[in-house]
C-alpha cells in the first residue's frame, strides 16, 4: 500500500492519470474482462450504499415507491417515439439468441443458430419505453394518478471511451417514471427532482451545484425540457451530476396511454422521468480529491473513524487496543463507523499512508505516552492537520467533527467554484478564459441551437444550462452578436 | 378490488390458477411485453426490499461486504469449468452486436450488421466464472484471504415454462462468493450461510425449512456439495428456497488462482457460492396465503396495520380520521408501519375485501360508536377473527399482536408440515402417499443417481435434501432393496 500510495500520479502532473489511478489504488473499482463494464469493489460499493440509502430515503419521503420493469426491451418499442429513437436506440447491447450448444467440433460452446429470436431485444439504454408499454395497463382514470415509480437499476450504453464510473458500459442508476393528470403537476414533478438532487448533492456530496434547463441539444432524447445539476470538478470540467425530465405527453401517446379526466373526457397522461447513477462517485472524488488520495465527505465515508495504536511489542498493542475499545463503542453509539486497524503485520505509517489514500474522515492515533497521559492523536483527512487531544469528550469532539469536516468540504469547493466562475462578455476571452483557465463561464447566447454548435465545434464547450436563477439581464451573444436577455454556463465537460 | 377479489380463484379448486390470480389482482407482478420477464409491482417489490434489508443486515453481521461485477460474462468463460458449462451455459440470452442504424427500408431500426462482437457475450446466468475471473487479481497470498463477498443483481435464465416470481427469465437474487485458505474454513463458510437463509426463512418469512445435502443429480453444476433448504408449499410440493454451495477448488483451478499459504507453498483458493432469489416471495405466498388473499408475516408487510373509518358523510369521515391520527402516530412511533384509509369514494367493505387480498396482518376499523364508547375493531388476517377492543392500551396490544401473528403463522405452517410429513417403506406406498396426499416423503434411499433418475422417470418425485439431521438408521432402498443408512427427504417439486 505504501508503494502503491508513491505509485499515485499527483493530480497537478496529469490529472486524468491521477483519477484513475485514485479509482483503482483505493480499491473503488476496476475494469473487467468486458470491454467497458467496471467491477465496483467493496469499498466503491459501499459509498454506492450509503448514496441509495440516503436517496431512496429522500424519494420516499417524497411520496415515491420502488418497482422493477425488465432489463430487456424489444426493438420495436424505440422506434414508437421518434426523437427518443434518434437518442438511445443506437449504442447498445442486442440480444439475438437464447441459447448456447456444445460446439460440435469440439472446444467449448457455440451459440446455437436454431436459437435464433423472432424480434431482438435490446439490453435497456433507460427503461421509458418499457414502463410506459406497462402503464398502459395501468392506468385508465385520473384516480389511477399519479404513479410515483422509482427503479434502482443497471443500464447498458456501448459507449467507445470508457472511465471508471464517468462512462463505462454498464452502470447503476436510479430511474424515476412518473405519471401526472396535468401539465403543471407533471412540471411540479420535475422541479421536485431536480431538487431533491440539488439537496443530495449540497448535503451529501458535498458538492454545489447550478440547477437548471438544459438547451435543446442537450436536452433527453424525448423530453419537452430537462432539468439538470451541474458541478464543477478540479479540473475546471463540469460535470452533469443528475437530470429530472418533463416528457410531456410524448411517451404518453407513442404508447397509447390515455386516462379519463375530471371531466370524463380522454387525454394522454403526462410524464417525468429522472435519474442519477454510479457516476456520482466520480464526481464525488473529483470535486474534493488530492495528491494523498481520497478525501471523503463523513456522510457517505464507509468507514468515519479509524483508530491506530503505535506500538512496540504485543503487550503494548494488546493495551492500546484495550484503551481503544471503549472509545470506539462511545462513537458507535452516536452512529458514527469506527475501525480498530489492530495489524501487526504492517507498520503504522503504512496505515496512516492508507487512510488517507481511502479518505477516511479521522484518524486517532493512541501511543503509549497518549496512554499515560489520557490523550490522543487526532489528525483530519481534509486539513490534514493533526492535534494531541484529551481522550476524556472525545465522542462530543468527533460528533462534531464530523459536521464540521462535512461543512468545510463543501464550503472548500463552493469556494473553487466561485474563483473558477468567470462572466465573459466576448468571444476571444470566452476562449481566452476557457484555455487559460477553464472552469464556468457565464455568458450571453443568442438561444439558437445552431450558435451552440458553432461554439461547441470550435471550443468544445457546451452549455451546460440555463440556470434557474439566473437573473434576467440585456445583452448580446458572444458568439452571433445577437441579443440576449440572460447569460448561460458554459463549460468543458465530462 | 370487490369485483377482483371475487374473481379471485378458490385456492381448493384451482392452487395453479389461484396463485397467479392472487400475485396479479394483489398488485405484487404481472408479466412483461417481453416473453417471461416480470414487472414487480410497488407493492411486491416493498416485499423483496422487506426481504433484502433483513438478509443484507444478517450478511453484514457474518463478516460480508456488497460489490458489483458485470451483466455480460464472455462466452468462453463457460467452457473453463467442464461441469458449470453443462449446467449454465445453454439457455441464456446471448448478446452479439452492439448497434442498431435505422432500417435504410424506412420503418424503425434494425441490427447494425457491421457492429458485430468478436465474442459473444453472455447475460450472466449466475457470476461464478466472471468473478473468479476478477478474484485473480485479487489474491496473492494468505493474507487476501477470505475475500467475503455479496452481490445483488439481476440474473437471466431463459426458461421455457414460467410462472410469476417462481420461475422467470429474468430474476433478482443475491449471490455471494467467497475465498478461503482453506478446504474446512469453506465449508463452515457453507454451514453457516445456510444456516442464514434458515434463520430467515423461519424468522421472517415464518416458513419452516428442512436443511440438507442435494444429491449428485441435484447439485449445483461445479460444485462439490450443496446445502438447501427445503419448504413446504399449502398443494404439498416443495420448493427449495436457498442453496449454499461448497465450490472445492474447481472455480480456482479453472480461473488458475493461488495464492501462497502460510508454508509458503502455492496452492489454489477454496470457494463457496450461496443465493436467494424473488422466488422468495413465490414462496412467502405459496406458504400462507388463502382463497381471501395473501396472508403476509408482519415482519415482511409493507402495511402491517390499516385503519378504516365507518361513517356516514364528510363530517363522520373527518372526525372518525381525528381520532385516528394520534392512534397511528402512536404505532409509527414503536415502528410499525400504518395507513389511514380516508378514501370516501369506495366503501368500508371493498376497502376490508382489499386489504384481505393484500395480506395486510392487523385491520382497524373505527365507527360513529366506537368513538363514543373509546372502542375499536380490530381483525386479525391471519385467523379472520375480530374483536372490539379499548383504545386505551391500543398500541402495546399491536406491538404484542405483531409478534403473536407472526409466530401463528410459522406455527400453522410448522403443523401443515408435520401432517404432511410421511415415513413409507415401500415402493407401493411411496407412490400411493405421493399421488393421494403428496407432501415430504422420508424413505430409504440406496444412494446411486440410478435409482433417484428411475424414481424421478415414473413418479416425477425428486429427492429435495439428504437432512443435515437424519438419523442414522438401517433400511433397504424404496426402489432397489439395496442397504440405505438413512432416510432422505422426496417431494415433487416447484
Amino acid at each position: 500500500m505504501a508503494k502503491e500510495l508513491k505509485d499515485l500520479t499527483k493530480k497537478e502532473d496529469n490529472y486524468s492519470q491521477w483519477y484513475n489511478d485514485l479509482v483503482v489504488k483505493a480499491g473503488l473499482a476496476e475494469y473487467s474482462a468486458v470491454r467497458g463494464c467496471m467491477v465496483i469493489k467493496p469499498y466503491g460499493y459501499a459509498i454506492w450504499e450509503k448514496m441509495q440509502r440516503a436517496l431512496d430515503d429522500m424519494f420516499k419521503a417524497t411520496g415515491h415507491q420502488n418497482a422493477y420493469f425488465p432489463l430487456f426491451i424489444p426493438k420495436s418499442f424505440f422506434s414508437r417515439e421518434a426523437k427518443h429513437v434518434e437518442g438511445f436506440a443506437k449504442e447498445c447491447a442486442v440480444v439475438t439468441h437464447y441459447r448456447l450448444m456444445n460446439d460440435p467440433k469440439g472446444g467449448g460452446v457455440v451459440v446455437d443458430p436454431d436459437a435464433k429470436l423472432e424480434e431482438e431485444l435490446i439490453v435497456r439504454p433507460t427503461s421509458e419505453t418499457i414502463i410506459w408499454n406497462t402503464y398502459k395497463g395501468w392506468i385508465q382514470s385520473y384516480r389511477d394518478l399519479p404513479i410515483l415509480v422509482n427503479q434502482w437499476a443497471n443500464v447498458v450504453r456501448w459507449e467507445m471511451r470508457t472511465r471508471l464510473f464517468l462512462r463505462t458500459a454498464e452502470f447503476l442508476w436510479q430511474e424515476g417514471h412518473t405519471a401526472h393528470e396535468t401539465r403543471e403537476e407533471a412540471i411540479e414533478e420535475t422541479y421536485k427532482m431536480v431538487n431533491v438532487y440539488r439537496e443530495f448533492a449540497e448535503k451529501w456530496l458535498a458538492v454545489p451545484v447550478i440547477m437548471g434547463h438544459k438547451s435543446e441539444n442537450e436536452r433527453f432524447a424525448g423530453a419537452e425540457d430537462t432539468l439538470a445539476i451541474e458541478a464543477l470538478m478540479q479540473d475546471g470540467k463540469a460535470l452533469q451530476a443528475g437530470t429530472s425530465h418533463f416528457l410531456g405527453q410524448n411517451f404518453a401517446r407513442a404508447f397509447d396511454v390515455q386516462f379519463t379526466n375530471r371531466e370524463g373526457k380522454l387525454e394522454h397522461v403526462w410524464a417525468t422521468s429522472w435519474g442519477v447513477s454510479t457516476r456520482l462517485i466520480g464526481a464525488l472524488i473529483m470535486a474534493h480529491s488530492d495528491s494523498n488520495g481520497l478525501v471523503l465527505p463523513p456522510k457517505l465515508a464507509p468507514v468515519q473513524v479509524v483508530m491506530v495504536p503505535i506500538y512496540k511489542g504485543e503487550e503494548e498493542l494488546r493495551a492500546a487496543v484495550a484503551q481503544m475499545e471503549p472509545i470506539a463503542a462511545e462513537l458507535r453509539r452516536r452512529g458514527i463507523s469506527v475501525k480498530i486497524d489492530d495489524r501487526d503485520n504492517v507498520r503504522s505509517g503504512f496505515k496512516f499512508a492508507e487512510y488517507e489514500l481511502k479518505g477516511v474522515p479521522v484518524r486517532l492515533a493512541m501511543g503509549q505516552r497518549d496512554m499515560a497521559a489520557g490523550t490522543i492523536e487526532l489528525a483530519r483527512r481534509d486539513t490534514l492537520t493533526k492535534d494531541t487531544v484529551p481522550q476524556e469528550g472525545l465522542a462530543d469532539r468527533i460528533a462534531g467533527l464530523m459536521d464540521e469536516i462535512q461543512e468545510n468540504i463543501y464550503t472548500k469547493a463552493l469556494n473553487f467554484r466561485a474563483e473558477m466562475t468567470t462572466k465573459v462578455d466576448t468571444w476571444d476571452e470566452f476562449k481566452r478564459v476557457l484555455d487559460e483557465k477553464g472552469g464556468f463561464i457565464l455568458a450571453h447566447w443568442d438561444g439558437t441551437p445552431e450558435t451552440e454548435e458553432a461554439i461547441k465545434d470550435e471550443t468544445k464547450a457546451t452549455i451546460r444550462c440555463i440556470p434557474l436563477d439566473a437573473p434576467e439581464e440585456d445583452g448580446v451573444c458572444i458568439y452571433s452578436g445577437k441579443p440576449s436577455k440572460c447569460r448561460v454556463l458554459f463549460a468543458r465537460a465530462y
